[in-house]
């Protein structure tokens, strides 16, 4: 048996215990948690084969009393014998991609980005927001398949652009490649087709909460869109970091929302708070050039599943629904390169240079951090991809 | 062992053999082929495992070689010696989705379409397609977890809408409920992550054709769309047809697609005809109201597969992409009911009463029939749907 050292302060102690799948040489990707810089088998640790599989899917799937059952199981067993054989060193092991992802969808639920946007995108136009945007959680569905685990490296995306001096459309490497920093919650439960789900009832749906890079290629975006929504431009890849904070941990993350007015129809109403402090940060090459505060959101994650679901489509285990970019109110806190340099006419300095869109060799990643039980501060880990040329 | 009769000018005759999923009371869903009005069991006629999941996914895996051996095959065993036990009657059986959806993209391949949609919906805009319409195949992704196969009720959505006189959004059951009339495109094999497909290699990626209808709240929709496309007013159901098409089959029934100018750029450029002489009709309550041809569409699945990997992301067996809804010159060739009814304002008559949009109780088939090998005249079957109250 082990004792599991986790030092002072750590963002990994028992209050967070967010779930991964990793693996070691020779054997199958198994789900883990995390503890201090280990990583504990959890199908050891509880001799539970649902955690013998390569996603969380399947432990996901038993439901939220499960999920409470097993987090109070780990928090115990953790502290007094942890076989040998479950524990790993972080640093010896590969993370994979926690969870299969079913339907993913983006939300645009930050007001200070929609409007930032509305003016980048709509100059002419005298609202920068759309006149749905206070009434419904606006999102949209992406891709899948390009849903990456953090430290893939991120192929510059090719596709149509046509500048406002370009007569025809021209072809080529994206030159305003972006990224979008935000949240992604994972739905463990879902419903059934023609059924909904209350927002009231959302906390018994989401499993947990990962950080999101949804990579933007701006120029290929801003053509593309009309009238159908974004497509080429953001389907080429998202990261996520290869830990689920478990929405049981962000308890004491809690906050209100900013207050909704005009009201919002009841089906988007909530109870409880379902703001969440939580304070992100975007490092460019290992510089911090932004921090955006999640609890500045509009729209909680409880309206967006509620919205989601409310015309009858179904939901199902590894959902994802993101939050759109986070942007905070201070030009500092903006979660997208696209607003932080004003469309490119405002450049920040990285590491002396000035700097709009991503070059090849760049280096984002996204932290977070937030409070949880006790007094604890506990962490996201990090969602880090580095942007390649096309071979 | 069993001769199998089929009647002369059948549609499922040896030119056609399109693959399905199908059940007997007490049996797992497995794999069979249609032949006239019987199912043949695929695992047992071949002795061939693959066959006896229940989704297409691990045939499609294997890819295009395999999928011609496996026509072939079939052509000859089932002229041959077909064990008795592989063959069930039609009527016996269940049909069920006949893959696992993967990613669903759903295209606007139809200039008449999207011109009608334009006109009806920016009626105030000079020109009716986008600027980028005639440049790249525009397209946007939706929710693949509401698609099911055809005979499954569609309850009617409630969601958000706002009309001209109304003040604030109200909520309630959607009063503008629509069909689209599309083809589905299966895509069999796929490209890893930044890589693209070629148009010229399409044929090789894409398994086969389902009828495909896209059931949409016309209302929802009109509020919600900007600036990021359609959601809620598509994602609460589209159905499939429970027969897919080998695109080995519709060989006889390429066309060349209209002239495409202004000239596409190179990537969407194509050596073989990729237009596809399917005739569909639109069934509502047992009357044709409608014959959209899809020899009209101007952009081409060949196109759009290229269109969708050429920034990179890849595709997955399973991936189901859609022409959008396919309408033709004339009125009585329109898919959807808000082009054929000229958005509510020209009432069809079916049964002898003026109709616009679905109420409970309809019904809806989507048929198909194209030209096959050596004179024979293939179906696509049905997608059958019925409209229902939320309970």
């Amino acid at each position: 048996m082990t004792s599991i050292s986790i030092s002072e302060g750590s963002l990994f102690g028992l209050a967070n215990l967010p779930y991964g799948v990793y693996s070691v040489p020779g054997q199958d990707p198994r789900v883990g948690v995390r503890l201090g810089e280990h990583v504990v088998d959890l199908a050891l640790l509880l001799g539970d084969d649902v955690f013998a599989a390569g996603s969380l899917n399947p432990f996901m799937a038993q439901g939220h009393e499960r999920w409470v059952e097993v987090r109070g199981a780990i928090t115990e067993r953790i502290q007094r014998d942890v076989p040998d054989e479950a524990v790993h060193e972080l640093r010896d092991v590969t993370l994979h991609l926690p969870f299969e992802v079913a339907d993913y969808v983006d939300f645009y639920a930050s007001e200070h980005h929609a409007a930032n946007l509305g003016r980048l995108f709509r100059p002419e136009a005298a609202e920068p927001l759309m006149p749905n945007w206070k009434h419904l959680p606006v999102g949209y569905h992406g891709r899948s398949s390009s849903i990456v685990v953090s430290g893939t490296e991120i192929v510059r995306p090719s596709g149509q652009r046509k500048g406002p001096g370009d007569e025809v459309p021209v072809f080529g490497p994206s030159v305003r490649l972006d990224i979008e920093a935000e949240l992604g919650f994972v739905v463990g439960t879902g419903n059934a087709m023609g059924t909904s789900i209350p927002a009231d009832e959302a906390e018994r749906h989401i499993f947990g909460v990962v950080l999101f890079n949804d990579w933007s290629a701006r120029d290929i975006q801003a053509w593309e869109y009309v009238p159908l929504g974004p497509n080429l431009g953001k389907s080429f890849a998202s990261t996520v970091s290869p830990w689920v904070v478990p929405l049981l941990a962000l308890e004491a993350a809690r906050v209100p929302t900013p207050t909704q007015e005009p009201a919002v129809l009841p089906y988007l109403q909530m109870q409880r708070p379902w703001g969440l402090d939580i304070a992100v940060e975007v490092e460019w090459n290992g510089q911090v050039v932004s921090r955006p505060p999640y609890a500045a959101m509009y729209w909680s994650p409880a309206q967006m599943l509620a919205h989601q679901t409310v015309n009858g489509a179904p939901s199902r285990t590894g959902d994802l629904f993101a939050s759109g970019t986070i942007s905070g109110p201070a030009k500092d806190q903006r979660g997208a390169f696209i607003e932080l340099t004003w469309g490119g006419t405002e450049p920040v300095e990285v590491n002396g240079a000035p700097r709009t869109f991503l070059e090849d060799g760049d280096e984002i990643v996204l932290s977070a951090t937030a409070p949880g039980a006790d007094g604890a501060r506990i962490g996201f880990g990090e969602a880090r991809g580095r942007i390649v040329a096309k071979a």
